[in-house]
């Protein structure tokens, strides 16, 4: 069974902590916060610690911290036999400082506190530089997750961008939609199965497969009716958006 | 039992004639195409015609053809007594141009011939200005679907610019983040979960209240990380989406 330690009960923190105390697999040794206040609620279920002097022994030492503060705080974690792994998404291996084996353990979802997640169908994507550690990664990453991947540092930049682009700005134009909807005392409902469809149909297509609207159409007549209903901010990304459809698929004609 | 015609046999006709076929509210009458080749598929199963003159009569006739061609092949529906709606987003109702009634029946999914659609979750957005034609509108569309609303034409106009953000350009940044992972060898499928998710909180959450990122917290450091992997383009709609959600949350601090 592999042993482990968590350092942070933050959003990552906390559903992984809360994944491994349900998992027969996995040995919750203890949970570190810095906040003391912030250990309450796991006292009950696991060894909490608010003091880095205070550590246990475990197989691997999980740090689910903010992505600015892993390298000062793994330096702190002294040992030469400690194997460190970060959760985050941008960091590099290397913005481990601690004097022992390094390595990642990226899950990549969006995390609230409140949401309850699913593990099981979460991709984790790991990486180090020690074949032993590796192993140790993977088991550890199977035994929650069915969608495990081997990323290295360089790898993981670039999908934290393509993460950027398929939610965080997915979720801003969503967000315009909204405003639009608002706006006109339209109910937001009427978008939900629009919505919801272009998400699930790309899980078994490439998107550029099944790109339809005004953009990909040429359609200049609806493009510049809708044009003159938007100003500001919107119209911008309406107009640069268009552009860079008709751009990627006039290529294509 | 309200009886039908559906004219026209695109992605749009064709999901209608299938789901009224099925439905044991709407009588279909027939089916209008002025192309012979494409009324085969549905000879067996309903009366076809490709000639305006031998249309029967019914209580409602649905005109399932493109945009542009709306005004021209409705002002040859003559006959004070037909009711003619056109199943267009962006279209007015006035684009009709038939001397009976007039009426809207927009259906708000992507449609594609291949793959089936469930009416019951798509929502169809109706209107028109006669109210005992809306009766009858509001009885077709609640046959079908669950989800049927009262849009007029200058609201359907913006809803049909809100679903272009919510769909086609959503749909683009989805092509974006594909292009990434494939350029740099990452499966594209370590995003499959996160995509669907993003999607699916929104059907009980105003986007804005989730919205993420490092835009969002205003990280400058991931930001210019992000921005010197990126060019062209994809350089360009990162900068404006970056400081479009920085304007937006910004303003709110």
């Amino acid at each position: 069974m592999i042993s482990a330690i968590v350092l942070g009960t933050g959003n990552v923190g906390t559903h992984l902590i809360n994944t491994f105390l349900k998992n027969s697999s996995v040995e919750l040794i203890q949970v570190y916060s810095r906040k003391k206040s912030s250990l309450i609620s796991f006292e009950d279920s696991v060894d909490t610690t608010s003091s880095i002097d205070n550590l246990k022994d475990a197989d691997v030492y999980i740090i689910a911290i903010s992505d600015d503060s892993i390298s000062e705080f793994s330096s702190h974690l002294r040992g030469k036999d400690k194997f460190v792994v970060h959760t985050s998404g941008s960091a590099s291996l290397n913005a481990l400082k601690n004097n022992g084996d390094k390595g990642v353990f990226y899950p990549l979802q969006t995390f609230s506190k409140k949401c309850p997640v699913n593990f099981k169908t979460i991709p984790i994507c790991i990486e180090t530089e020690n074949p032993a550690k590796l192993i140790l990664l993977e088991e550890l990453a199977n035994s929650i997750s069915e969608n495990v991947f081997n990323i290295d540092s360089e790898q993981r930049k670039r999908l934290h961008v393509a993460a950027v682009f398929a939610n965080n700005f997915v979720n801003h134009l969503y967000k315009i939609g909204f405003d639009i909807c608002k706006e006109n005392t339209i109910p937001f409902e009427t978008l939900y199965p629009l919505i919801t469809e272009t998400a699930q149909k790309i899980v078994h297509t490439n998107p550029s497969t099944i790109q339809t609207g005004p953009a990909y159409r040429n359609d200049t007549k609806t493009i510049n009716a809708h044009l003159k209903l938007l100003s500001g901010e919107q119209r911008k990304i309406y107009q640069l958006l268009t552009k860079s459809i008709q751009k990627t698929y006039g290529e294509k004609l």
